[in-house]
């Protein structure tokens, strides 16, 4: 036990006009009412594990060591997908096991992974439909509180993982992708920082646009430019300062960005 | 006073984009700095008071024993409508008495009821336009602290009820509606399991759609493809795999959903 | 150090639907796990220093003594502008130095305002293009476990102040406009209740519009007909009781308000 009240974040697709999210806290808050919520995002698109996965990995390494990540994006529920706890680093996620934690995995491979299965840490009456309320919620409750993940079933040797796109080098350009849009309209790419500064190139290609703008920060070029630059996630962005690339640029996710020497 | 420190929850119309939520926020921890708050939902369609009374009433049962619950959509804000707090089962609400009750009131009549008049509960200035900050959330910062419910004013026998429309069994139809769409496009009838598995209907019917899909949960019928099914909220919803039945189905609060047997 | 564990709110433009704001949060809680967060919004126009503005002026006010308040609409990040930590009245502000204090400062001139140079209470590392996270975060949780804000750098004399605009007499009218729409449509203008109490109009005009309605609630009038209020900011604004204004007036911020005897 941690010598603050556990933190426990939740990520979700349910948005936030429904009472889904409450219900989860409602239900965080009867076992463990110590516990500490923090809202990550509950707008991951209806359904898209994908993006669910990068928002998780990009929020996780900013807790304090022991927090409790919950993470329901599971267009699956009900069906025969499992549904896991695990360690990675020193943090602990809990998700249905269909990919959510694919970036979190690349990044660091967990040092242990349970499947839920020993339903004494459900809910009592486990609906269909509605998983997070009913098993992942009062697990990650029932964590906060001193179990230990081990107690939560077997033991599994790896996540299912799904197809996280990657930068190559093909004839002598790094061809990456917009991989997510922020509420700027900054366009974040998979290709890292380091990647981008070991291949030094002179200029960045997405569509028509040709940038040779690589530069710190947004007011290193004038208002209305766009330009490229490591973002605070340490993945190279396209941006425009004080614009939207977006919009200004006409791209979204998937376009594809390379770099040229 | 509760062993941890007490839970307000909160659910307005006022969206997220202003400042009021905040002000309500600032006034609880004002009074009741150890109070712990958490949000339900601010999205209420503006003045929708049926919409926000099945919110309540979906929110409220999973939350600890002693939790208090704000409920604010208030269109005759300022107005000689009352101001309530009551006990129903073992939560306490908050609300204008303008029928924001009726469906946790349907689902569990109140223990008691109060009218908020005792003004040494308010702010020392109560606005006309906003008794969401000056009335209700003082009122529940003070509950918190420890305030009797019968302290705040006269009991009174019966809260404003609104017409919460109930199905019918019509010409050996039964016949029901949808009363909320969320985030996913699941649509939710106000046809309980417990009638939908009495009546055990041989097809459900919504506008020119014939579903015959009476499942478990999303994956028991192919991606796509329509279903009726008993959801999280134990009542009859009709649903689209991986898909959107609002969209797909064309069809939103208000439309008659009926079963045939 | 307060009795109860520091309060510390958060107002930005990140909306909610990235990993910008949690990323902020965990940063807090890393190093004042004791810290309690409320959100205040984070749906500020993106990069719209003047809407931040107001929105911070009218939260500020009903927070606990000793509040934390961070606010973070920061289109110059990385540039050469300033971050200052000062106290308005009992509450302390975290806040680029860019005219986003430039309203709690004109209703409250800071006691003490000091730039924040001092690494040591940022981060490690501290990224070009997000110092929310990377300095006015920790900075924050820093003062929340009893840092001196004298620590934080040196004193300086007056924040940057944008332009705020203000009412005037012009030819025997009061001139105002709106400078906020909130989610029902109420037209929140630049006219104090003392102004507008001691100008004693005879009508309120905006647009072609001539309200005669000068009432003390939104009930004062029919339902549907437009109403000059001093709202629950202490303002005049203009509603449709039970109506939009914003939308069956066709008016939004900027539009111009008078007054006439």
């Amino acid at each position: 036990m941690p010598d603050f009240p556990p933190i426990i974040t939740l990520l979700t697709d349910f948005g936030t006009a429904d009472h889904y999210v409450a219900a989860m806290k409602g239900v965080i808050l009867s076992i463990a009412p110590q516990a500490r919520l923090v809202d990550v995002c509950h707008e991951v698109e209806s359904q898209n594990v994908l993006s669910g996965a990068y928002l998780l990995a990009n929020s996780v390494p900013w807790f304090p060591a022991g927090t409790i990540h919950l993470a329901v994006v599971d267009p699956g529920v009900g069906s025969e997908r499992r549904i896991i706890a695990g360690r990675w680093g020193d943090q602990i996620v809990i998700a249905p096991d269909n990919g959510l934690v694919s970036v979190v995995q690349q990044n660091t491979p967990a040092a242990e992974i349970f499947e839920l299965t020993d339903r004494q840490y459900f809910l009592p009456e486990v609906s269909n439909t509605f998983h997070g309320r009913d098993v992942m919620a009062p697990v990650a409750a029932h964590l906060a509180c001193g179990t230990a993940l081990s107690a939560l079933g077997a033991p599994i040797d790896h996540p299912l993982i799904i197809h996280v796109p990657q930068p190559e080098v093909i004839e002598n350009r790094l061809v990456g992708q917009v991989t997510h849009v922020d509420r700027f309209g900054n366009l974040v790419t998979n290709i890292k920082a380091d990647q981008f500064r070991e291949f030094a190139p002179k200029t960045v290609h997405l569509k028509n646009h040709v940038i040779s703008s690589l530069v710190v920060t947004y007011a290193d070029v004038p208002v209305g430019r766009p330009l490229a630059v490591v973002g605070s996630s340490n993945m190279l962005e396209i941006s425009v300062n004080q614009g939207n690339a977006r919009t200004e640029l006409a791209a979204g996710i998937g376009a594809e960005v390379f770099l040229a020497r």
